[in-house]
This record gives structure tokens, C-alpha cells and sequence, in this order.
């Protein structure tokens, strides 16, 4: 067993998540590759110390690139706003150091094409953090689809759904302006994501994008508060996507159903520990949707608990990731998923920005 | 308490149903006015004499316009295929008789505009049978949205789901030619009755509508599967509607959320003596969907049941709909849903089928 | 077909309800015997004449001797308050004519043992008014559990909770005063019922009866409010009954669940189209509770509607029992339940209250 | 920031879980006091150098004395077999050193007395590990209580079903022999300790405890399959409290239901991010269960996740076991739940076992 030096950038809400599951990840996956909490970097020295002291971090930095350039650390993870994304992982690209980067992969297509070019050029190991597709559940939704356990897909409607601003009285903060932290920049990304990890390459879309709330205390609004995406996947099936941050009522509402021509599967995040399975076989009287509890039999479980239906939470989706981080670092063998796949959702989303202009269907470009 | 009799014209699922309502509406209601079942119409005289004989009708016809003339029959109920609807209506109709007419409205929107005039200009009693929007639940999401319980809405996603074609293997019927006996002709004017009379009126829609399966055994397959429209309400709201035939596992798919400022609701058919509501009030803490077990401070529970939570189902929808026709004929007053609400949806699938050809949005033309 | 004279003894909650179903089952189930709503029975001349009037009764009379006694009643259907019903049933007994029971038989065990020697004797068709056990989907359970689909039997819990007396601050009424309007007398049944009905005899029971409000607005309550049941079946397995009228928030809480060695059931009647099964088979990974949709695969449905999930309620329950109670009288052989089932729940009861007030296990007793 | 060295002894199950805690519960929590994984002890040598290794401790013990000896070792985690408890905790106690123990306290009640007389003499800090009452829900739901969220209290009712025994076919396993490791012994506790933590003190129990199947596939089972108790809080109030290792169908049962004047509260730790709650209050037409998903505005739940319905999992119980001692600790004030609270349920336990035998009510006797 050997260590790794891990530096962070970012100590906020996914800095501290990636702190806490590199910390918890050596001995719930008995890794090989142990991380070690490095160093830490914010946007200011003060918050940056207070963040190691925190997080348990040896060193804390407020130039990332100090960071990124410190031989301690051997592993980045960029937890820092989008528009920082690109510099930073080409910084530790460069430098032949791994590179985990929080979803979205950056700010526009442009940028996130040329972290794929460098990150593939390099042959570093890179990854994107969609961590919501990582759950045990969903990664045995992806298993089960790829079984064809539902036969022929036929349909796919996917939902992020969540009402942090449906109080149009709330505030108006850095939320409200900046393409990239509006609904389309910072939720849909999630269900695209989860789209193209359960039904493959997205081809075209007709698209709607709109604030509904054009001013909040404080400020005028600038981006978008909901969108909805109709679909035609490559494999020809047709669906559709809805992204909403004023879905009154709904807290985590990434949800997805597919149909197929022999059953059926139905999952909600606010339930993450329940996959919904119908197989249209045997007796028509005993047919049903089976709320299947997650347990050791499901992907990456077993390692959080030996009991069927005891649980795993968001934390531990992060934990997930780390763990498949640290793996591929450790073989050398590229893990989904990579950059790549974050530009694939990057694409899209430049696509559906399309539409909503045109009024029209619009194909998805891919590099 | 006075007699009325009434005539139906078909006598197959729905003319059941409807014949069953009028055996129970006066019991239940306690209604002024008291249904006789006089006469069914059907295709051949020994379908016809058959179901007379199971129903409980005093005589029976192969001839619709027999049952049409009969000075017996004083209201007319049309349960046969869409393309008889507008003959039969405009006989009735003429004859001064008030006529219920079961959804959708007609197999044109040309024909179905000409019953909206033939009866507005008759001044008869005339309905049309929108059954699901008539559940003790559903008229109480009605009724929160008027009230303005949910604030100002914002998104509203309705669908109307079944499986009974989902199998490919699934024989060639009536059911697979003809567009009135697809997926847009058959299904899709429920969610979109549901998307009116929850929403008002829509302005626009981007549509697709697709068949999955081209053949079955025993025939080509020539309507559609299913079909997804965005959709824009008049009042500005943004929306998305989905139905099917082949949602594998979905039973009584025929659900609805919407969004609002203040609350959201949620309805599932599948469990119709439930209805979900959010209120964005009281405390963080002990907000949540609240799980409604309608009962008697609900629409037209009571009379089937004092307690709450008891239940009402499919057949009890159809009694709704006698009540309400027997009391329009008593009072001389329409109740909603007349022809004309009828013909707001045939208007809506006009442009559905305008926009999936044209690949574009299309304004719905409202007589 | 011909046809046969009902009589209703009880215009109110129940006989409506019957009076109803009395209208309906013909057209519904195409019954061979064609009910003939000729009389009803009420406390009052007055009422008498309302509940003839709203129901549409030939006839009405203050005298329920008048009622059985009239030739034009062919068959005598019991809706008035318990303490009536041994008079009531053994003077239409001893007629021949067929009688139908509300539930419970009687006041006391020892009526209920009279009223069974009574119909057994009259050798007359006598039935038992337990609604909730008749539902498509507990008649579903009995036939699974009847073909061993759960495996051997473990466990058995049952409840009938509700709370229209949850309120301490509800005003006293008859329902507060007299065993048989207490909880044990008037709820308890249902699931005792359903015990019996599921998981056959019970031997012995070790039980609380218990009075929480001992007063209320107008009056000292006299009986109780909820009571449990551990029992001991006599096939040796092990189970458990709750009633309650004051479970705040419970509006139609008749549930079970049952374990066995192959699989488990689930159902709770406040989604009374639904019942949950497990099977211990195939992969694990796929297991789980199934939510099906009863539908035409299921008892009794397919004559309400052809399509599965499209729901029954609680008058469809009352139409159930009255087409049982057409083809007992029409075919002459006795159909489940009959009196002698409701006297097995008296039994049952009898025993809970020994046990109760000796703080020790009893046998039920059986006649 | 201080560190404090853990001693965990086991490092199986449950020492895994509790080790991970350590590694996590830091830099989730910001704790003062900081964790460092000192030694781990285990039966064999081989078998704790593989959890040293596996978990990350710096060394490893075969002799669980040589762990609570080394001045290293600050801080004690027991998680070995409940034959184990108390020579340990005595150990570690006599030594001043705080001491977590997992459930059962210890396998018999007079163990179990002798330690908490043992820790409250030493007065060091003391805990016992009823992880699932921990949960931010069931938190949440003593809060309520405690409030008079839901008025007086009327009714408990408790379970604790899982299904890993289910199969009469399963292997006979330690798990099949042992009162303390028979379902009274080992799952009991924690529907016992919720009735407690959530109701207050049981006054007596009247109980049955049954083993279902005799024989498994190697050998003769000797303990128990199941258990029901009828309870009396010494509130006054009734309750069921029901615990099963056969409970097909069921992985994570822990579920109660709560009854009061104004409300009710319901749970399942099978779906553990939501408490439903109904309030008496407001329209009538308006009440319902509430879905609450659990969030920041709920106990413990913010250090894992900003964003409500993100959701936990079993071993972040376990995390937040961890926080209560290392704050416990750190303050020097006791925190729930200490050895007395894991004595109350041992009493109880007793009780339910002369309950069994006797045939009647048994009263709790409390040290």
C-alpha cells in the first residue's frame, strides 16, 4: 500500500466533500493507493487556513497554482468555480499529475474541448464528477440497461428538479447571474449527464429555456431558472429532459423513467436507496414495478455495509468517486468518467442553447 | 322527482359504463331527475338485443337513428366510434335532445367544430366525456389552482401512460390504423384536457409523434405510439405533456405536477384517491408533500362514501358525469365540460400533428 | 333473467350503500337475477318516505316486520344498528327468505350463535356484510395465499385504524356509549375478519382494550377507543390485529401484512388498488416488493372496467357483495361469508374481552 | 485542535464501520477533538494485521488487553461479541479511558448493571452504539415528540424486520445459536431502544418469542426467530413492539408509527431521508401525511450536505456516533445514549423473556 498526496482546490461545499472522502475512502474500499490531505487552496489565506484546519489538510494555499506546483501534491482535484477549471487542470496536466474535476467540466464547449485535447494528449488520468449517476442504484440502472433487461428502450424522460430559488422573495446572490451558474449551467448538467450515461450519445434536441423570475431582491436576474430539452438519441429513441432550481417542493428530484419493449425502469435521487424494476414477464396478475432496495448485491454497496436497505448518502457518492479516482491513478487505466464525458454534456447543453434561440431542432455537434 | 329516458348508442365498454352510471347516478346523487335506460344501439340487431338484455335497457335497435327519433329516448349518450359522433350529435341536436358525447369530440377538428355550432346554436344541454379530470381529486387540484393555492404556476408536466401495446408482439387490431384510434386520437386527449382545464388555454406547441412499432403480427401498423408536445399556456406558463400506449408497466399512467410559486401538486391515476400538495409555509423543517386521502371536504366524494380515504374508482367517474348531464338537462344550465371544451382539445392535436410535420412551433387556432 | 324484491332494513350510511349496489349489479355483473328495489325500512314514517324517495324504493314503512313480512320482498338485506339484527334475520328466516347481514352479526355472541342455528336450520342463503375483505385485491391475497405463493406462513399483522374520534374535542355521540359502538364492536371486526379470512381459525388471544378520552363535550364515553390482539392461529402461527378510531391521520387503515418462507404480502386499503408481493426468487439484486395494479387478472374486476389500474372503490366493495348474494339466491348454494363467518368474529371478540379483563392468554371458543 | 488516539477492538463489521467514522467524522464534523487510528484488536494476529491494514490503524493487536493498556490508546471502541463487553469496558474504564460500546451492552443483565455501576463509579465518559435512532430523522422525530409536535401521545408501534434468516434453507451460523445472538438478543435492542428514546421508560411487557424453524442445514437452531411485546410506557400509553430475522421481503425494517391527539408521526428506515408527519390542523380537505425529506434544517444532517434531500446512510450514523464521543470527550459531559440507556433496553429484554415464559404480564425492573 502507498500514499498520494492530495491537493484540493476549493474548500467550500464539494472541496469539503472531496476532503471528507479522501479522508473515508482508504478504509471503506481498502484502497491500494492511500491519499494523504495535502494541501488545500481558496480564494483568500485566511479561508484557505481555516479550510486545512477544518478538513485536516497539512498545508493551505490562496494561489492554486502554488498548489498545483507543490511536489507534495501528486493529485488534483479542482473543486472551484467553472471559470477557473480550465487553467487549473492544465496547470496539473502539464505537470503530469492526475486531474479530478467537478461537473461542470468548464465554463464554455470551447474551453472543454481544450481540457479533453490536453488531458488526452497528456494521457493523464482525468475524470469529471457527476457524482449523482454514481450511486448504487443508478450504477445498477446502467448495468441493467446494458443487460437489456428491459429489452428494446423505447423512452427516456430525466428530471433535476430541484426549488432552492422557487421563493422569488429569495435573495438575489451569485446564483442569479453568469450562464454557468444558471439552471442550464449548474442542474441540467446532471441529467444530460445521466441521459447519455444510461441511453448513449444524445443527436439532436428542441429546446426551451427561460427565467421566470427576471428580478430577486437585491439584483436583476440574468439566467435561466428552468429549461426543458426534447431529445432524439442517437439509438433513435425519442425523450426528453427537464431541468428546473424553482421546482417548488422538490428538494433532489433527479429522476429518470425508461420504457423498453420488456419493462421498465423508475428512479427518484430523493429515494436514492430504491431502484423501481418492472419486467413484463410471468402471470399479467402478479406483474408490478418492484421497489428494489439497494444492498450488497448492487454495485459499490458492499463496501459501506453488509445489509441490504441500510443506506448510502450523498457523502458517499463522493466516496465512490474517490475511490474509482484513486483506482485509476493506481492502474494507470482510465475510469468513467473522463473529461470526454463532461464535453460530451457540454455539447449538448451548447446545443440545446441552440434551439432555444432557433426555435428549431438542433443537432449536437461532438469533437 | 321526474323520469327522463335515456338512450345510449353503443354498448360496448364505455356504452357500459354509461349505462351502469344511469342504473346508479339517482341513488347516489339523489338527483331531481331520474334516468330510465330506453334504448341501446349497436352495430347489429344481436349485439344491440345483447346488450339490452345485460343492461337492463327496455328495447333495443341496430340503428342509431331509430334510438335518435324514439320519443322515448329524451337524452341521447353517444358511446360509439369517433366518426359516428358528429351524425349522430347533429341528429339529437336537431331534435332539441341533450346529447353527452363520449371524448374526443370528434374525428376532425372540422367535424368537431361543426357540433360546437350545431349545439350552441340548438341551445341544448350538450357534454363531453372527459372522465378522468372528473375524480373527486382531480376536481380538487382544480379547485386549489383557482383558488391560488399553489401561487403563481410555473411548470406543469402531464402525461397519460399505458402499456396495453407495449409489446411488440402484441396482435394487429383496430386499435393499430386510423389516427382517431392512436395514440394522439385515443389517449392524448386526456392529459390535454387535463393541461386545459388545470391551466387554461394553450397558445403553442412543439410536438413529435412517433411510431416505435411499424408491424405487428397480423398487420402494418399506421398511427402513432406516442408523442410528446412542450407546450406554452396562454397565461405564459411553460409546460410539457407526454402520452403512450406503449409505456411498458404504467397501467393508468394519467399524472400531473405542476409548480407554482407558493406549493406544487402532484397526481398519479394509478393511486386517484390521493392527491400530493406542497405548501411553501410553517417551518423548513416540516415541509413536504402532504399525501391527501380524499374524502367528503372533496368534489363529489360524500355521496359515494361518508368516510375519507374510503375510495372511489373508474366507474364512479362515469356516475360524476351522469350527475352532472342529468342536472345540466334539470336546471337548463351547461356544466362544464361542454362540446366546446371538447373541441379546445381536437384544436390543440391539430397543431400537435401541424408541428411534428413542420419540425417548428405551431400556434393553436381557436375557432 | 327474472327478477327478485329487495328489501332494505336501514336507509342510512349502509343502506344507501346497498341500495345502490342493488341498482347497479345487474347492468354491472349481468347478474342472472335482477334486483327490484321494493321496500325499505326506516326508524320513522318520515325517514322512511326520504330514504324511498332519494333511493328509488316502490315502497317504504316505519316497520321493519312490515318489510319482511311484505310478498313482495323476496330477499331482506340488514342495515340498521346491531341490536335489530337477530329479530330482523330470524323473522325473515323463518320465512325463507334469503337474508343479508351487516356486519357484525350481532350484539352478543350468543345472538350471533343464535341467528347461525337459526340460517342453518332455515337452510336459507345468509350472508355477512365484511365489504373491505371483498375488495379485487384482498380477494387477490386469499388466492395467493390459498396457492401457497408466499411459501409457509410466518407472521400475520392486521389493522383497521381511522380517526374520526382522534380529536379529543369531538363531541360526544351514540358512537361514545354501548360495546357494540365501540371500537372493538364496530372496527375491530374488519380486520378480525380479514384475519380469519387469510390465515384461517384463530385459537387463542392475549389482548389490551383500552379508553384514552374518557369524556368529551356532552357526555362520559362508556366504551373504547383502540384494543390490540396478539393471536395464535390454529395452523400455529403467530400474529397481531390493532384497531383504533382515534389514529390521527389513519383515514382507511385496513392493512395487513404477511411473512412466509417463499415471499411476503403487503396492502393497505387507503391505495386499495394495489397490493405488494414479494418473491424469494431470481437473482437477488431484482428483489423486491412489487406494487401491482389489480386489473382485469384479478377477482372481481374485469366487470368495472377492462382496463387494469383504472381503480375500484368502496360502493364497487358493496356491488361485490350484492352480486354474491344474487347467485347464492339464484344458484341455491350458501357463498363466503355467511353468518356462520361472522359468528366466528363474534367469537373472536368474546375472547379478546375475556382475555382483556384477565390479563391472560384465552381460547377463542367455538360453537 | 488536540488529537486523541482510538483503540477499536473487532474489526469486523462493525469495527470497520467505526473505524471509517474516525477516519471521516473530523473534517464532516470540524471536530475539536481529532481522531488518529491507534490499534485495532482482533482473535488472531493475522486477522488484525489485515483490518491494520485494511482500516489504516498504525498497529494491531491479537490480545484486546494489550490495546486498552497501551497509553496510545485514549479512547476505547468496542465491537467485538457481546460476551466481550464488559471484561473490556472494565478494562478500559478502570484505566479512566472513555468507552463506546456497541449494542447489546452486554449479553446478560446483570453484565450489563455491573458496567453501567462501573462507568458512572469511574466517571468517564461512556456510550453505547444505537446507531439508527441517530439517524437525522429519528432525531428529528424525538424532537417533535419532545415539542408536542403531535399532542399526547396515544399509540407506539415499533418494529425491527429484516429477512437474512428467512429461508428455512439458510445455513446453520453462530447466528443460529446463542441467545445473544437470536433475534431478541441482536435486533430486539433497537426497536426497544427507539421505544424508549422516542416514548420514555416501559412499565411492563406481556410478550412471545418463537423460533420458527428448528433445524437449518448443519445444525440445530436454539434461539429465536421472532418477537412481539405489548407494552405500557410508563407514560401510560400502549405500544407493540415487534422483531423478526425471518421478515421476507424486509432488509432494513426499523420503522414505528406514532399516534397523539393532534398528530402522527410515521417512519421506515428502509427509506430513511424522509419522516411523514400529519399535523390535526388546517382544512380538513387539506391534511394529509407530509413526505418531509430530511435536510439541513434537520439534526446532524448539514455537515454532510448544504442541499436538503441529498440524503445520508447508514455508515454516516455511524459518523455521527463518532462526533457525540469525541464531543463527549472533549466536554466531559455525558451524551446520550450512555451505558444506563443501553441497561434500560437489557431490562427490558429481561422482562420480555419472563413475560414469555410467564404467560402474562411482566413489570420492567429498572436498577
Amino acid at each position: 500500500m502507498s500514499q498520494i498526496g492530495i491537493g484540493i482546490v476549493g474548500g467550500g461545499y464539494m472541496g469539503k466533500a472531496h476532503a471528507v472522502a479522501m479522508a473515508a475512502v482508504g478504509p471503506v474500499f481498502n484502497t491500494r493507493l492511500r491519499p494523504r490531505l495535502e494541501m488545500v487552496a481558496a480564494t483568500s489565506a485566511e479561508s484557505a487556513e481555516r479550510h486545512r484546519a477544518a478538513l485536516g489538510f497539512a498545508s493551505a494555499t490562496a494561489d492554486w497554482r502554488a498548489l498545483v506546483d507543490d511536489p507534495r501534491v501528486e493529485a488534483v482535484v479542482i473543486a472551484s468555480p467553472q471559470d477557473t477549471h480550465r487553467a487549473i487542470a492544465e496547470a496539473a496536466l502539464a505537470l503530469g499529475k492526475p486531474v479530478f474535476c467537478e461537473k461542470p467540466l468548464a465554463e464554455t464547449v470551447d474551453d472543454a474541448r481544450a481540457m479533453v485535447r490536453d488531458a488526452e494528449a497528456a494521457g493523464t488520468v482525468n475524470m469529471i464528477g457527476f457524482n449523482y449517476i454514481r450511486t448504487p442504484a443508478s450504477q445498477f440502472a446502467r448495468r441493467l440497461l446494458a443487460e437489456g433487461a428491459i429489452g428494446r428502450v423505447t423512452w427516456f424522460r430525466g428530471e433535476h428538479a430541484e426549488d432552492f430559488l422557487a421563493d422569488p422573495a429569495a435573495a438575489f446572490s451569485w446564483r442569479c447571474e453568469g450562464a454557468a451558474n444558471g439552471n442550464l449551467g449548474d442542474l441540467a448538467p446532471h441529467p444530460i449527464n445521466a441521459a447519455l450515461a444510461l441511453m448513449g450519445p444524445i443527436a439532436g434536441v428542441m429546446a426551451e429555456i427561460e427565467r421566470v423570475h427576471d428580478t430577486r431582491p437585491g439584483g436583476r436576474v440574468t439566467n435561466d431558472d428552468h429549461a426543458q430539452i426534447m431529445c432524439r438519441f442517437e439509438s433513435g429513441v425519442m425523450g426528453h429532459i427537464y431541468s428546473s432550481r424553482i421546482a417548488t417542493g422538490r428538494k433532489m428530484g433527479y429522476a429518470y423513467e425508461i420504457h423498453g419493449t420488456e419493462g421498465a425502469i423508475r428512479f427518484d435521487q430523493e429515494d436514492q436507496n430504491a431502484l423501481w424494476l418492472y419486467r413484463a414477464e410471468g402471470p399479467e396478475a402478479e406483474r408490478g414495478f418492484r421497489k428494489i432496495l439497494i444492498g450488497p448485491a448492487h454495485p459499490d454497496y458492499q463496501p459501506f455495509c453488509l445489509g441490504p436497505g441500510h443506506g448510502t448518502g450523498y457523502q458517499d457518492q463522493i466516496i465512490i468517486e474517490a475511490k474509482d479516482f484513486l483506482t485509476a491513478i493506481d492502474t494507470g487505466e482510465a475510469l468513467w468518467p473522463t473529461f470526454r464525458d463532461g464535453l460530451a454534456v457540454s455539447e449538448v447543453i451548447e446545443a440545446v442553447r441552440a434551439s432555444a434561440a432557433s426555435g428549431r431542432w438542433e443537432a449536437v455537434t461532438q469533437a
